[in-house]
């Protein structure tokens, strides 16, 4: 666990995007963010208040959260004079980057004298079990996609974000460095020894109220071969009652691999429910969620229509229409 | 790669079944072993000459290979004395214990003075890469299971070894201790980074002459909650041409897991088939080898005719009948 609420580090970031950790905070856990820490030259803005050090603590920040991918792998003399600094302040450090706050002496040294805790993300701080596949209590809902990177974090956020708005029960289980900085806390299922994959996942979802929802994130994909076995941890692991199929119409090719065409979303659909009853047999594909970033409302519109009417399954993209019809989804479960 | 030939290290093993790592070298290959080492009270034989350090030296052994369990996760004071005194006289050691050799500061110390190298086979010491699925030459076969245990190792090594006898380019492709120990490498899959394991295998399996087989060592199965992205990671990153099907038929329910029964051998085929093509369209499923060993020789022999009637695919156990039939219907491919 992650202590909140968080001061933003967005360091010298050269734009934007490079910021997308801190603009996950900032969109999905505004409450965990009591402000922005900017270096000259920063090309970022999250329209937050900038704070100091000092500031940051005054407004009661726990934790300085490196929100921004660094260039080169290399956390430079700049960012290190005021991570020292905080960390002497009292601060904790989170960050997901793949250069570890553990690794660099001068970080851990002032963490050791000042009681501080250097969270690397990216990296397990558990010993997960083997996986048991014993039914739990309560309901959970996984994103599957026919791709890596086409809206399976933002599709569950959504959908526990519309969950919580109703007063309903859930939880948003993150598997990945940037929804473990949102939340403060989850498993980064990439980084986990590959025989306690399934077992880490199913340390995330435990037994809960009968009508509590978890919505696991997502990884990869079951047709993605450089990660298709995380995927089939998280089915097998996560137990899923409702499966959301995520797809990005435009792309041409899977994910960094140039010889391998998208799967359709039929059989995405049947894959993923046939691997998904080995663990729980009454498991359902409930929606689809399209990520239409790349069409105009018009064309976002027609193709969301023409899935649902194909496919018999609620299809929005969470973004642009909201949440709402995945989560109806869900009530007949 | 681990150097060859060895002396096998029993210690106090209880009986022969602790010996399961030393049987398996002798049994496959019987030219990698000079002579078998065993302490006062050693439950276990394996046949060999019996050696002291100073004569397995003296017959060539490079390297004291810890072909025994342990008992309670310790190496004893009575195992050390012999390890370091190997180490003194010049032996690598190799060990596929769960506790590791290089966290014993005595085998440290020793090893670096005299220049000797300690293999903790569990452990992975490359830095595998991202899988790319690019297609590879030459062929792969690999075995996949209804469950854990069913003989997905010994299948590979007996169509191995027949392949070898009849001058046919073969390869054993270990994925687990005991064929890294057996062979003197390979990759220990269940230890690798999640991310990284179909790029493991892709490493494992690299171009070869078109001629050429790879027979890949299994591990879990599909069906296997606790274990199936380690096999989903195989399917993938190994891009096999051929499958065999490998099945336990007495088996009551899933290894380790009570409340979950064991797939039909045609749910099997049909989802590992469809698994495979993902990443080489070639795929075929193409016979079946059944672990017989809790049946008579009736019996083993009136279940495999079934099976053979019903899939119409070669099916034997290869440790009773021989794996020559299964080598025989790669010739298709």
């Amino acid at each position: 666990m992650i202590e909140t609420p968080y001061l933003l580090f967005l360091g010298d970031a050269p734009d934007q995007l490079a910021a997308k950790v801190a603009i996950g905070i900032r969109d999905w856990r505004p409450e965990n963010a009591v402000g922005q820490l900017r270096l000259e030259g920063c090309g970022a803005d999250l329209g937050l208040t900038d704070l100091t050090l000092e500031q940051g603590l005054e407004a009661g920040a726990k934790t300085l959260v490196i929100g921004v991918a660094n260039r080169g792998g290399v956390i430079s003399a700049a960012w290190k004079e005021v991570l020292i600094k905080a960390l002497e302040m009292g601060y904790d450090l989170a960050s997901g980057l793949h250069n570890l706050l553990r690794e660099e002496g001068d970080l851990v040294a002032a963490a050791q004298v000042n009681g501080g805790t250097l969270h690397d993300v990216r990296i397990p701080n558990v010993q997960y079990p083997i996986a048991n596949g014993k039914p739990r209590s309560g309901k959970r809902c996984l994103a599957v996609g026919t791709d890596c990177s086409v809206g399976k974090m933002y599709t569950a956020m959504a959908m526990d974000a519309a969950m919580r708005e109703r007063g309903l029960k859930s939880t948003f289980r993150a598997t990945g460095q940037t929804g473990i900085l949102i939340t403060g806390s989850g498993v980064p299922l990439d980084a986990v020894i590959a025989d306690f994959m399934a077992g880490a996942v199913e340390y995330l979802t435990p037994d809960n109220d009968e009508d509590h929802w978890d919505m696991i994130e997502g990884q990869g994909s079951i047709f993605h071969v450089s990660y298709s076995g995380v995927t089939m941890a998280l089915i097998h692991g996560g137990q899923p009652d409702a499966l959301i199929l995520c797809h990005e119409p435009t792309r041409e090719h899977m994910r960094g691999l140039p010889g391998f065409k998208l799967p359709s979303l039929e059989a995405l659909r049947d894959l993923a429910l046939e691997l998904a009853k080995v663990s729980n047999p009454a498991c359902q594909v409930v929606g689809v969620s399209i990520n239409t970033q790349h069409l105009n409302d018009e064309e976002a519109k027609a193709y969301c229509a023409e899935v649902e009417a194909r496919m018999g399954l609620p299809t929005v993209d969470p973004y642009r229409h909201g949440a709402d019809r995945l989560v109806d989804a869900l009530a007949s479960i």
